[in-house]
């Protein structure tokens, strides 16, 4: 009789002010290692999970995507186990051998910037207080030059082990709201750090500190020392993982 | 030679999770002592405050309204010395004898609901979770019942000392995006507990536990104990306060 294999995917949203980023650590409180106990909890049994993207330290998701291998354990009793800041959307069985990490084919982040004098007394944590100089313009010709493959060695730490450095955005945009402006970018997959450097370096451009020609040239591959600040972890949130229909 | 009287408007928001309310209380953190607290550092001595609606335990504020008699002081130094909850929007020297409660035409609050089965991990302390039944065409038909001169008793406590308990509302609509709805009334003025009693009572008519004929029977006039429940303060906010142009 053939072993019966069941694959379940779980759609998360979680609040990463508190987290210590996703991935399990000793004695740190991560988005993994809470739902790993809740999970282990409900199904008797520790299963080890794959995740579609791993967050910093506060960083925030409304889309994230976990498999592992096991039944899927029952939505509302995982969101009465889980603390308040961590929210099973979805419980479901997934096809076999699905993978969260590896079938992913897109990721898409957006990064909230408030842009006023004032702070927020709602959105300390979710939005990045820009109280500066922002040309809304600046921003969009920015954003326009992202779409396509480049190379993306300006946007992330040196010595991050990766293989090749060369990315494929396939969206990227700038979308205002009074006094909020919201950078949306989707791509096959992120290099760590990248989308927050991308956006503190975007920054640097619309306050006057940077040309959008310079912005233009870290493109095509240069020293992490050559773009801007890595921005803030608290504007940037996991909006959505997509897989092949 | 006479005497300036100055007076000052500021322009409030903030988060009412964890403040025990607008007014003044021995021992207890609220909006108003907070801000008391602030101005008497910055401008050397207390002032007092006048409030456009004063807000429960728990209700926010976006657009709320103060005056005093004295100078205003700079919003960045208000906000350098005020917790993050709560945060100075403006602060501007007004017409003489600008009163922020007696000058008030109108006062527009929203409450907001998430309906849906899941909680958020985002919007805890900001919306009501519904994950109830609720029938949207049953709450626009209950909120196209408000606008005009109505006897509303029945949604505020008994023994309240008010001198009449007719309202008049100028505008009360459900907007909708998504799994979200809101509740947006606009009134020269409110009962206590009006806002949020209206909601519990719509959200019964919503959920097939009472009736519309019900519902609009009690805006000519009945006992507290005939409309539903006070819905729970974290949904409501107090967006904006209207003064003649």
């Amino acid at each position: 009789m053939a072993v019966v294999r069941v694959t379940t995917r779980l759609d998360l949203e979680y609040d990463g002010t508190a987290f210590a980023g996703w991935a399990r650590q000793p004695g740190l409180r991560t988005v993994e290692s809470e739902l790993m106990g809740a999970l282990a909890t409900l199904l008797g049994g520790a299963v080890a999970l794959t995740v579609a993207g791993r967050t910093d330290r506060g960083v925030h998701a409304r889309g994230q995507v976990v498999s592992y291998e096991g039944p899927p354990a029952e939505v509302a009793a995982l969101n009465a186990v889980l603390p308040h800041d961590l929210v099973v959307r979805s419980s479901r069985t997934a096809p076999e051998g699905f993978d969260a990490r590896n079938d992913a084919v897109a990721r898409g982040y957006c990064y909230r910037v408030l842009a006023r004098r004032e702070p927020s007394a709602f959105t300390r944590t979710t939005e990045l207080w820009w109280p500066r100089v922002l040309d809304r313009e600046l921003l969009h010709a920015c954003a326009a030059l992202l779409p396509g493959t480049h190379d993306f060695t300006a946007f992330t730490p040196a010595g991050g082990g990766y293989v090749h450095l060369r990315r494929t955005v396939l969206d990227a945009r700038w979308e205002e709201d009074g006094d909020r402006a919201a950078f949306w970018i989707e791509a096959e997959s992120f290099l760590r750090h990248m989308n927050r450097t991308l956006v503190g370096t975007m920054l640097d451009v619309a306050g006057g500190r940077r040309s959008l020609d310079s912005f233009a040239a870290l493109l095509k591959g240069a020293a992490r020392a050559q773009a801007g600040p890595t921005a803030d972890p608290r504007g940037l949130c996991l909006e959505s993982v997509r897989y092949p229909a």
